[in-house]
């Protein structure tokens, strides 16, 4: 094998899968770094309003061959679009060769499918912290939570959380009519709930969080951390390893 | 409590909303009549060829507080589309304050999730006796149905019912096709046939039946009682209690 | 019975219904030629590219009456949309009358249901051998073989089968991307592989097989017969009797 090629292969296609298309939902082309140790993808969307990171350490790969780090510009529409094929029990095997300028998915299953799509080569992403304050951390069941933002959509396009060491409050309002939807400590829906400040509030477009819940399907339950007008983060911790974090700014009410 | 005012309870969300989608298959809006002793709903179609029906008594509810009777009218559409949102064993709170102005659907479940969306006082609607003809009572499955409609509308856009004594039937034409679907007495989905003249025979827009069958999902059975070139009434009688009614004008040949 | 009328009985009525859709799926109108000894179609598409045939043998009916051949043309696109309106366990009646100017098509189960659509009498289809050159038969599960359209239709809009004594290939190029999917024998989906020559490769257009899938619901096996640059045969033979064959022309690399 030549120097900086990639050969990596995952145990279960379709939750890899589900990564591709939980960064598809917030941007259409994402950079890929393979670096000895871990695949990171960190892509902030066209409005620079959201970002999506992902980080796959060595260990969530069966197989991890990466001799030298190497990131691609990869098209996650098409990638979604081809692993979007994939079925239970399928391994999947990807490779990039030193170049850098095509990318191979291998579908192996009751058939071997075998598909290449254009890639460039990219810098790679900086993977420097994020520091953002938290004054509130909500854990929900994920599927709770997408049953909150149809509540919240509707009546309204952006949604305002109110926690308080109690309960949690997600309100909206439109059309004249309005919605409260809301947790108390102790409800089953509602896992954590960890307040800092007797009231932290803000507000976010529901768009972006639905989107977002595509990372629903990779884990049971998110994470969501945000202090008073300050941005929201949203995390999946899959229980295969890896882990899937959205970065949502506010919006402020002057 | 101020005078005027209605707090009333549904054990069973999810059946109070297959009431608003039934009312809502017919007109955008209606009158809401909360009066002492039930909830009433009587609407006509813009183009007065069907009107809908509902009553619940008291009974109907788990908890009932009409303190003085009050009309509201109402966007069953935007209702239906909130009840949409309700879960099984949900629990259903309605509340209309003194003024009319507001009502306000309380969903109490895993969570608690309260819409508010705006009313106006309205005039009781009068619940007057509709005295029509019937001379042929047919009871179908609700299932079959609405598999009769499906036949029909492959072919034509009215319908017309011949019942006899033996036998029910269902006449469609257009296109150069026809159909003719035939149940009689003592197949299973023909629960009960009486026809007081030797043949009653009348048509009907097969597009409004549809709809009407919206209350499908409220009662196993349905009941179609006609006369001669005389309206159809549709009912469905849920076994928890109300009752769901649509009358529809005949179509009269010449 | 008059001279000439036809009245056959299907057991199944949903079993037909496929036939006619896996008609449907490649012609809007056939002939339909009813003899003393089967039911007979042979239909080309409007481009001449493909062809489908479908012999369906008395024994396949319940009943079979037909005194004298006649050949009646039929929209398909119509028949199809009534026999699906067929249910599990309802039975297929159809008649012609002498004057073939009419198609009875009775469905009789929970209710009895009769459509009648306008036919016109046409020649009998020759039933002529086709003779084509045949040097790769290939065996796939049906689903299978569905699967790999919908991989081989993710990047490309013809393809190219390959096949040698070890394997078949499918391969699809479009838009910078490529796809190449690989049943080697003994592989559970491929079923039977004989290949004549060392490599028998050709090319075809992927929609028209896609439409042809269409017979996928009637047999769970899909023989696929070709030769290099020649047209492709798709068999599919129902075990409840009858048989479904597609006539595929190649695509000429020049």
């Amino acid at each position: 094998m030549l120097l900086g090629s990639v050969r990596v292969t995952i145990r279960e296609a379709k939750s890899f899968a589900q990564f591709t298309k939980a960064v598809e939902a917030i941007v259409e082309e994402a950079t890929v770094s393979f670096k000895p140790e871990k695949v990171y993808i960190r892509e902030m969307d066209a409005s620079k309003t959201t970002m999506v990171e992902v980080s796959m350490p060595k260990d969530y790969f069966e197989d991890y061959e990466v001799t030298e780090a190497i990131a691609v510009g990869i098209n996650f529409y098409e990638v979604s679009r081809i692993l979007k094929r994939a079925r239970r029990d399928d391994k999947l095997e990807i490779e990039v060769p030193p170049e850098g300028n095509m990318l191979k998915l291998k579908l192996i299953g009751v058939s071997t499918r075998e598909f290449r799509l254009p890639s460039i080569v990219k810098e790679m992403s900086e993977e420097r912290e994020v520091r953002l304050p938290v004054k509130a951390r909500v854990v929900i069941l994920s599927d709770e939570m997408k049953e909150i933002i149809k509540d919240i959509q509707l009546v309204g396009s952006e949604f305002t959380i109110e926690s308080t060491r109690e309960e949690v409050k997600f309100l909206s309002e439109g059309n004249g009519q309005s919605v409260t939807i809301n947790l108390r400590r102790g409800d089953a829906a509602l896992l954590e709930l960890e307040v800092e400040e007797e009231l932290v509030k803000s507000t976010y477009g529901i768009e972006y969080v639905r989107k977002m819940m595509e990372g629903a399907k990779l884990a049971e339950k998110v994470t969501l951390e945000y202090a008073t007008d300050a941005p929201l983060i949203l995390t999946f911790q899959p229980l295969e390893g890896g882990v899937l974090r959205y970065f949502l700014a506010p919006i402020l009410k002057s």
